[in-house]
């Protein structure tokens, strides 16, 4: 059974103001839709309003400039953020079983830091080291002289190639390959010839890499991930990309070879980005589209080939009135016919 | 060496007609390019005409309006549905093994249904339960607190963190993931902080999910998948997505967070649909379209962003004209100059 | 330490002509930016000219047409060939370790050729067959009847469902699934019934298939990747494929099921291909673009829906004009209306 707190409790934690009843207990949280009267719920997205208003919740969280009658509300400044809190509170992380299972097949040179947790089935190759607190799930694989740092969790079934360097509080999810050789090859009369990738990847702190996402080896030197950047599911980043610190590449998003992104980058989902491209500091591409072109700081672009977003928008708009438009020109060409008839009457 | 059945008793249990001789012999099915003399082929698709005209099979499994001369014809109202009985017939899945394998980790408090198997270096984790006749393959690795129900087949390296429950009959294969943490991040001040992900995922009876699809868990309560969906290689359905029953996703299509579809939905492959959308019964996007608006039943798109899929197609064909267009808007312009010349000197 | 060769020696190796020092001493290859003066750099793509001029590097290799001034120059006529034959060079593989884990389970029936390598926790079936010097990597599934050529490499947890064929030097990345069921269903009253997957995947000589990549196998006969070709990772290749040899599947594309491909395909990154299509050899489909008709040999095409890639990039630079293209067509009618209401006047 949860704990409960009262929504005053919840409000001072939070920085929070109630309208309402402070003392309204709150035992769990759940979704407008499914809360029930001991279970405070969230209104962090407009197109909820109607949701919100018929929830059955003891209280709702919302934004300070929220207003719905008939609720007890917790209106905060960030309320996506005090969200994230409340869940914490609610649900704390299971503690820590550091523990070495005895199947899984840890190589004698392997350096094992304090309190490390490793799977059944996985396996620590030569000269590996995993700092303290270090978690490697069931039936993972860390290469040869791989690093994984402190606080980092590696969930079951993930690989890392001999020497990929993960820092330290990453949480890498199941299926995610780091480290495969970068996709280099020289064609020399319509054969492809492999060109050795014998660079690594290298993840910074605070990275969050989401289930069966490839990052591929540099040729020479390093792929890297900034720290605190955050990748969904089933991305795909290339052989020397550098991908600055803080960036969201959203799920199925691609980036090809040795582009360079800076920091606070995003990438919408099913986008892509063009091989030796250099991407300012804080671009956003808009979701299903292709970059091919270098873009400056703070661009925000869409479209395939991306264009400014707010051209391309335009430009979509406009395509559904191109059998429009054809239609005009041929009005405007008939009419033309039939004045220049008429100055031919004249001659 | 398979068994032959005649011609005719293969007509009698489909419900369909022979056209030619019903006492050919046919030992099994091919391609219409590959079938023997002893073999029956198939003509579901209307581009082989000429593949099947050449076909040296002993006869060929058609529609009922379909005419090919010189050939011994099995015609039947659906075609395809009759190969799917005839590959059944011939190709008889291998009998079920029930076993577990000494060299799985099955945890003691595991539940496990009557002829379950599991194969070596297979994980199950506290709390969790298969229904009789479960297999799990090898490698997998079955969270705590999972429920996998009857007749349901785990392909080797799957991954079901815990708290996932697969219904009855489905089939999951390699590299699938499902309840991976939802993408959701609270961007305070540039750094995104998690939001904890505590909900689960929920696949209902008859579902079939292919290769290294990830399905994510909600951030709370449920990501679930209508019971009957097929969803193909690589597909990424993330945290809180409601999918309708008897849908199909096909390969690299993605549907982003919160978005509700209804049931019978057909996502074509490399098409996605965005966060917190409502998308109607019966909607078929096609293939690399994106849906960036809620959507009514039945309604057929297409397009980037995507809207109704004939008015795309007609302009798609209008873009190509795009130059063409141009040139004539600059001749109506040359045109009306001389026009306003001719006014001119009139003047 | 690595060793050092002199700048003329590795000239003599490449049949490529030294500007400078020949006797420049190489100890090992870098990034422009990152290589020191012991080092070669090598400058192999235009846009890196600031780069090559600012390198540390004691010489750099690039195209003989390539001008460079006050830089130690190694001139060759295929830069990247000669780079990947320096690689090799200076960073030679490991020598292989043959050796059969104890904690991997190998059927008793299964054949192993001299020389083979498998890592623990792999899992060889009944009936399977490794040539020699094949490697298995930790963690990786060999079905059933499967055929692994000699000196190919599978890297940690690869599967490869029964039945699979895979030829000699092959080397499949971590996550690759070859063999799952093709995505095929016979829809009746909208209940989507399993159409059996009975045929394989066969994959040839000298292929490279990258991380998390997905090849269905056939309904019938074989899904089949031509030698020599070269896939990336998160490609997707659907049941009954016919892939010529020498091509190129760049990340996240994909092909849909039974299309057939000619010999030196490229599909860039992000592509993908509808079923039953038939594409000519030496076609080329740009990055994102969706192919939905037949291609004939050489098409070089781009788009959603593909069309000539120069055509393509003509309406999609025109495309950016649309706004302009409408108001000239206004200001047209403005005049035609102004030189109508002359006429009018004239009446």
């Amino acid at each position: 059974v949860a704990t409960a707190y009262r929504l005053g409790e919840l409000a001072d934690r939070l920085g929070g103001e109630v309208r309402g009843d402070t003392d309204a207990a709150i035992r769990g949280i759940a979704t407008l839709d499914e809360a029930g009267p001991d279970q405070l719920s969230f209104w962090t997205h407009r197109r909820y309003r109607v949701a919100a208003e018929n929830s059955r919740a003891a209280a709702i969280l919302a934004g300070r400039e929220c207003e719905l009658a008939g609720h007890n509300m917790l209106l905060v400044d960030r309320p996506y953020a005090a969200l994230a809190l409340l869940l914490e509170l609610y649900h704390p992380s299971a503690p820590p079983c550091p523990s070495v299972s005895p199947d899984a097949r840890v190589d004698e040179s392997a350096e094992l830091g304090r309190d490390v947790q490793i799977g059944p089935f996985a396996v620590i190759a030569e000269g590996a080291a995993l700092g303290d607190r270090a978690v490697v799930g069931a039936g993972s694989v860390i290469g040869a002289g791989c690093r994984v740092g402190e606080d980092s969790r590696l969930e079951p079934r993930v690989v890392l190639y001999a020497g990929t360097r993960v820092g330290r509080r990453c949480l890498i999810h199941s299926g995610v390959v780091l480290g495969a050789d970068g996709y280099g090859f020289a064609t020399v009369d319509g054969e492809h010839r492999k060109v050795p990738q014998v660079g690594r990847v290298v993840v910074e702190d605070d990275v969050e890499i989401g289930a069966n996402t490839t990052i591929d080896r540099a040729m020479l030197g390093e792929t890297r991930i900034g720290a605190g950047s955050k990748i969904d599911d089933l991305v795909m980043v290339a052989h020397g990309v550098r991908l600055g610190p803080g960036s969201l590449l959203v799920a199925q998003a691609g980036i090809a070879g040795s582009a360079r992104l800076g920091r606070g980058t995003v990438l919408a989902g099913q986008s892509g980005v063009a091989g030796h491209l250099r991407i300012g500091d804080g671009v956003v591409v808009a979701a299903k589209s292709a970059v091919f072109n270098d873009l400056p700081d703070n661009a925000f672009v869409g479209g395939i080939p991306a264009i400014d977003q707010r051209r391309w928008k335009r430009t979509q708009a406009l395509l559904k009135r191109l059998p429009e438009m054809r239609r005009e020109i041929r009005e405007l060409r008939a009419r033309i016919d039939a004045l220049e008839g008429v100055g031919d009457e004249e001659d």
